[in-house]
């Protein structure tokens, strides 16, 4: 299982049973872990239930003074990595793993690389759009609204906007605010999902965070209390969650999209894993769906939707509705619906039981602010002590960014058609928009076109996931170098092209398949060139293995 | 023990054996749970350590299939909060408690309120510096750069600073960063310690965070694998400290400050306690010290930093150096010293071989950008591989918020004295640091010259912490109230005067010793009455309870 770097170190048994190596080379070898990691990812193929560490170290301190103490340090390090916390050792996050930190370091080289792996639209050129920008400028500098040429710098409805929020944000963008994020920003989401969903949202359910993660974490580590919470969780799936389980000591329950029926969901296998999960002794807390998903880009209809909340409520499983691209759809035939609106149309008993948590973000859209770190969840029909503990937790980093919070205001609360603001807003928005659609299909076009690729259709969010079909050949050479069909493949691509993607294996995929993940987002003059990249090295390599 | 609100619901023993009741009333009633996790905080007085939960929660898959399954609601919630993260429940967090969520309520029913509970600078009328304003201003609106009264608008050097910061922030402030921050901005931190200490800095060993919050919580959760891992921490403390430990599953081991000796840290005391809980099963990690203190305001000298890394080294203990005060030093007897520098200057081999994490933020020193949350650590000895799990571990939230991290390098790289800011810049600096001087001195001049109340000199920081001598009747009162002394003064403060403080049982404290903490922040033209307010308030409290 050896990955040919020097100086690994064998490091005694870590709770599996399992020899782990660590490579003790500087950080940029951050690789070595997630070559590791990923050997044991994939979710159906090789996962299997992690033991809880043993019990020697679970006895309450009653018993403890007749235990041995844990072993101190090891060479000469306390906060040596097998001395670390197994959960986060364990935890695999392969969106900025290995191939990401290979790419940096070929970049360093004065290598020409191509960052596909990630959602991060501006990093590839994507424009901020204006109007946000300019609010946002003014609340980080609002001496500039004395300026006597203020109006020349800015159009009227930036102004009016920016004067009205400092109105609310008491003490400025520089002071910590209610740990939920400011009222007056709550209010902006919650008018957003109301005029979204025509149901009432209440700001006193919303919770702002930095970035939508944040929120999903905070949920997660309030929920999962041991190895027999489970979550369950699509497969493929942003590994966000994969991770998240991992971290806080829970059980992943991995349901499998179709890739023949466009990535589709199947509430029986559903249904078959949590049952056959019971057996095992873990109950299923919460049901997650990423919709627009990621990395598959497939649309819930609304009766896939009441369908998977029909399950929640007879399961009694909270609904974890990851919404981030919603605004991000590009088939004809595919239209967002949220999940809190399909829930409160069901009526009772599901509108008043059903709990669900909607997360959404700044960062995917059409807005694309990665960097700011802004996003929210809205929580129904959630018990008052919960929504307390979550506060709770949120409270310790004291409050979400402020500027972050105003830009997620911002996304929920734009330019309305008689303001001055609202035609560039609207150009920009529609031209970002016709762009990423146009990119998608020229991405899934061209990956359909070649032998040996199929792809599903890019129906929404930022993603093609490619099911390459190795050959034996290839997948012996893979196995050799000690690595998933798929990392091998990647591997290489990156090494022919500068193309970084992310194995499918990064997300779970079904037994025998492999994938991979790259984003739509390289600037639409540069995809043709990319393409072509892509096309010349995919060749060969099936060439090579045939 | 009862709070006087209706709806309690007594809902089953929590693995301490006690019933603990939730308030099912509105997310107003945090503090209901606050109110009981305060009966038990003072960590001296009444806590004890809590033992695991029950052993058939914790055994491996392997025996689960014969296991019960939990619990899988309550009250038809799934959410419940008795059915959550057991360390998320019982974890304290004082600072954004009862008291301020009171506080708000006051505040929205047209009371006069005076937020002196939390280091929130701006929110009290501070003004941000000017400079680094000017540059995010940029930073967030390029395009400003392109008109033509840009240099009417902005002096040259925040043009220049602002242009070169683009440069390097490839994709602008809505791009994700390197999970670390972006390199340019670690390099202006690295510069910064190097010109404050005289040794080498390495970028690569600095993490920016959003806040220096999120740093220490990297640092918990990698560090502290379960109750056998303790932390030695100082009484009283900020308690982000204990609730980290209490939330990943740790022990706090308490050191108490010496009150009679201006909070004096006193290293045997350190070692006792260390041993006691190694005879307990406990192994301490890791040791945290506040320079200067918060709540405390005590500064450590030289001798008391190579002392504590003599301790650190004999003992084999990670040192957590909290330096986020490092700018607020009144005293003209003591001085900021880093404990990086000291660590340098003793040679080997402890400076080859102390583990040091440092921390610091943008949110104190005298430029109070609390809401942009920015911060750093800086990772000295530490196993490259230990840094990997942390970045892994960063990484699941992609990236800290770009602004925050664009202000942490301002902080780090001010306007030098041949540039157009520095006056401005150093005028402002002079008149926050001059004012929060002499608002130390007023605020703790006036608890001195009141009866039954003495406090120690605020020689650094951002609070006072006075001792209240509270007389028996109080005592016995605030008993009746289910209430620990300081709270039952607190409340009664707010009541009477809107002035908002944490009670000292939020921060740990000697048993039998009870003290508040307030912020020397309140606009100082509003000082006098705030003191006269307060003044009126104990005069009368310790009257009324003679």
């Amino acid at each position: 299982m050896g990955n040919g770097k020097s100086k690994n170190v064998e490091v005694g048994k870590a709770e599996t049973g399992k020899l782990k190596r660590v490579d003790v080379s500087p950080v940029a070898n951050y690789q070595a872990n997630i070559a590791e990691s990923h050997e044991t990812f994939a979710v159906t193929e090789q996962w299997s239930p992690q033991p809880r560490p043993s019990l020697d170290k679970r006895l309450s301190l009653d018993l403890l003074s007749s235990t041995q103490l844990p072993e101190q340090s090891k060479q000469g390090k306390v906060f040596h990595p097998d001395l670390l916390n197994r959960n986060l050792v364990q935890m695999k996050y392969a969106v900025r793993g290995e191939l990401a930190a290979k790419a940096k370091m070929l970049e360093e080289q004065g290598k020409t690389v191509t960052f596909t792996n990630i959602g991060n639209p501006h990093a590839l050129g994507q424009q901020p759009i204006t109007f946000y920008r300019q609010v946002l400028c003014l609340l980080t500098a609002p001496f500039l609204l004395d300026e006597p040429t203020i109006e020349q710098l800015f159009p009227s409805d930036v102004i009016a906007r920016a004067r009205s929020y400092l109105k609310d944000i008491s003490g400025g963008v520089g002071a910590y605010s209610d740990s939920r994020g400011l009222q007056r920003f709550r209010q902006d989401v919650a008018h957003f999902i109301q005029k979204r969903d025509g149901f009432p949202s209440d700001p006193n359910t919303i919770f702002l965070t930095d970035g939508a993660s944040m929120a999903v974490r905070l949920c997660l580590n309030a929920l999962i209390r041991n190895k027999q919470d489970g979550l369950l969780c699509p497969i493929p799936q942003y590994p966000l969650y994969s991770a998240g389980v991992e971290l806080y000591g829970g059980t992943l329950i991995g349901y499998e999209l179709d890739e023949s029926n466009g990535w589709a969901m199947n509430i029986d296998n559903l249904k078959s894993q949590l049952m056959a999960e019971k057996q095992r002794g873990v109950l299923c807390r919460a049901l997650v769906f990423i919709n627009p998903g990621n990395p598959t880009g497939q649309c819930l209809t609304v009766e896939n939707l009441r369908e998977v909340i029909k399950f929640a409520y007879n399961e009694q499983l909270v609904i974890m509705a990851d919404e981030v691209y919603q605004e991000n759809i590009y088939a004809s035939d595919a239209k967002f619906v949220s999940c809190k609106k399909v829930l409160m149309e069901m009526g009772a008993p599901y509108s008043q039981s059903v709990e669900l948590l909607s997360f959404h973000t700044i960062s995917k859209g059409l807005i694309g602010e990665c960097g700011l770190r802004g996003g929210y969840m809205e929580m129904t029909n959630i018990h008052p002590g919960a929504v307390d503990m979550i506060l709770k937790l949120a409270s310790i980093n004291l409050c979400p960014n402020v500027l972050g919070q105003a830009a997620t205001a911002l996304m929920c609360n734009p330019p309305k058609p008689e303001e001055p603001s609202y035609a560039l807003y609207t150009k920009e928005r529609h031209g970002i928009y016709d762009s990423l659609k146009r990119r998608a299909e020229m991405l899934v076009n061209a990956f359909n076109e070649l032998d040996g690729i199929s792809c599903n259709i890019t129906k929404g969010a930022l993603y093609a996931f490619p099911n390459i079909d190795l050959p034996p050949k290839a997948l012996e050479a893979a196995a050799k170098a000690g690595r998933i069909g798929d990392e091998f493949y990647c591997l290489a691509l990156l090494d022919a092209t500068g193309i970084v993607t992310v194995p499918g294996s990064g997300f779970g995929q079904v037994a025998g398949t492999y994938h991979f993940r790259t984003t739509i987002l390289p600037n639409e003059a540069q995809m043709p060139d990319i393409i072509a990249k892509f096309k010349g090295f995919h060749e060969k390599f099936m060439t090579q293995y045939a």
